[in-house]
């Protein structure tokens, strides 16, 4: 009998991430493609093609796909409600798009969410229950998963981590509010106060993107160090109030400023041995994220395993 | 036949509180006992004692009793881990004790997730599945429904939302870290604070305790009002992270600080609209709790129907 195969998508503002997993969540199979016509049917046509092809390299029998989106969802629709950075995405029923064009069944998910599924499945959270997952791109954004399920909130927006203000009057956030942990720790935020203290004072680089600055920070560049350690220590404080909240068993830093490995680590775990109450530090791990940028689209697989498989293959 | 009883227990340091409810949370008898002897086969004792007049007081067939108690459980063994303001209480089973001495099985919940789920059951989250209870008292407690049920955390510890950081290098709260949100908005912050200006600044009250300055704050003694606005923004703050985290329908403002109403609500609401994501705002609720002192019992006695109850009655 032919093996059962799940494949995810990623959608993301330039890329579509493709992968097939296995049903214990290895990846069988890989593809990634600029998208360029971002209109929603175009991008459903596109999800088809590469599910196809995916499918052939995989080989098996495939048994659904997950759809991993840049905005808030409606689950029990299957609809994206909205998608901030792609024009004319407003309640666009993907799911149902492409499981006609592909003939099995497809849920969607938040693309946040999906990689935080995919981190406690497979990734930094393997075997654990409640996990806490912070993207540290660009923006920031999160998903939780709680007793082993997404926990998407009232309205399908829980997890918007970034948001949440640790500053009172703080550093102005894109979102419009002041103090929100994303204008501290994003990659956005970093580069920004890097090049406002390079000004001032010395760097061998330049801060052209959050990559050379995590990289010379692990380095010992003095200046990238105590940049993303200042970062390290805003990120902290959000990480403990929210270690304080829900108890997790472990918080996963990912996106590209977990390049910083433990220059970023080790002042959240400072604030948050400082912040969290002793029962909630008990076993709990702050780690770097395991998946790299594949986490969206096995956690969008898991999704559609979790919706669709009757029985454990 | 009998109509169903349930009985909830509510411990506090001071006074046992208890509540006979219906099935459908109707509080039908309560008493209000002195705790004189901490030491908790006492306590177990004095609980067993008050079970029984209570029953004898509601009539009905008791089917279970539910204990609230001041400090984290482990729910799946019935043991109170400790309660730091209780002296002896450390691995504690309570729940064998009472359930052996009243003759019908019994559960124990941390006191403020009693008070949410009685809050969410009958009170101010009635009729919502996603509930966020904060209790503005000495310090500040919380309890989070989730889909309709408790979240515990990993350890039993969730809902500790009087120490989620609001002000980095904040004020010293008592728990030892700087700038948790008990240190702005519990009443002992409130006293703190008001007795501080009250030395340069005109009151007609000698801010006494919180409940004469949420009085007079009311009746708009510009000190008091300054005073709990002031906490109100701060709490505003925390909401707002904790509204953006989690997506709940409600949240619930109880405890001692409640008193002050609208002078509190008001600021916190102005904190979320400001802070708070637009989806996450769609619905969402910020409303004093409803059941005052009584939250705790009807809620422990909702945890007991809860796991025993096999029909609905």
């Amino acid at each position: 009998m032919a093996r059962d195969v799940w494949i995810g998508l990623d959608l993301g503002g330039t890329a579509l991430k493709a992968g097939a997993v296995s049903p214990r969540g290895r990846l069988l199979a890989w593809r990634e493609e600029l998208v360029d016509d971002q209109a929603p049917r175009a991008v459903a046509a596109r999800m088809a093609r590469v599910v196809r092809s995916l499918q052939g390299k995989a080989g098996g029998r495939l048994r659904g796909v997950g759809v991993g989106v840049p905005g808030p969802i409606d689950v029990a629709r299957g609809v994206v409600t909205s998608a901030p950075n792609m024009p004319g995405w407003r309640d666009v029923p993907i799911a149902r798009w492409v499981a006609r064009a592909t003939g099995v069944p497809a849920v969607i998910e938040n693309d946040a969410n999906a990689a935080a599924l995919g981190e406690c499945w497979v990734g930094a959270g393997r075997g654990r229950r409640s996990v806490v997952l912070y993207t540290l791109g660009t923006g920031i954004g999160g998903g939780i998963v709680l007793d082993g399920k997404l926990w998407h909130g009232a309205k399908g927006g829980a997890g918007e981590l970034g948001h949440v203000p640790v500053e009172p009057d703080g550093r102005r956030c894109p979102c419009g509010a002041r103090g929100c942990i994303e204008a501290y720790a994003s990659a956005r935020a970093v580069v920004k106060r890097f090049r406002e203290l390079r000004a001032v004072r010395r760097s061998r680089i330049g801060g052209r993107d959050a990559k050379e600055i995590c990289d010379a920070a692990r380095k010992g560049d003095p200046l990238a160090r105590s940049v993303v350690q200042e970062a390290g220590r805003y990120l902290g404080l959000a990480v403990a109030g929210v270690v304080n909240t829900l108890n997790p068993e472990v918080v996963i830093l990912g996106g590209g400023m977990s390049a910083a490995g433990g220059v970023i680590l080790s002042p959240v775990r400072a604030a948050v041995r400082a912040h969290a109450l002793p029962l909630m530090r008990k076993g709990l791990r702050i780690v770097s994220a395991r998946l790299g940028n594949a986490a969206g689209a096995i956690g969008a697989a898991g999704c559609a395993l979790n919706a669709f498989a009757i029985s454990a293959s």
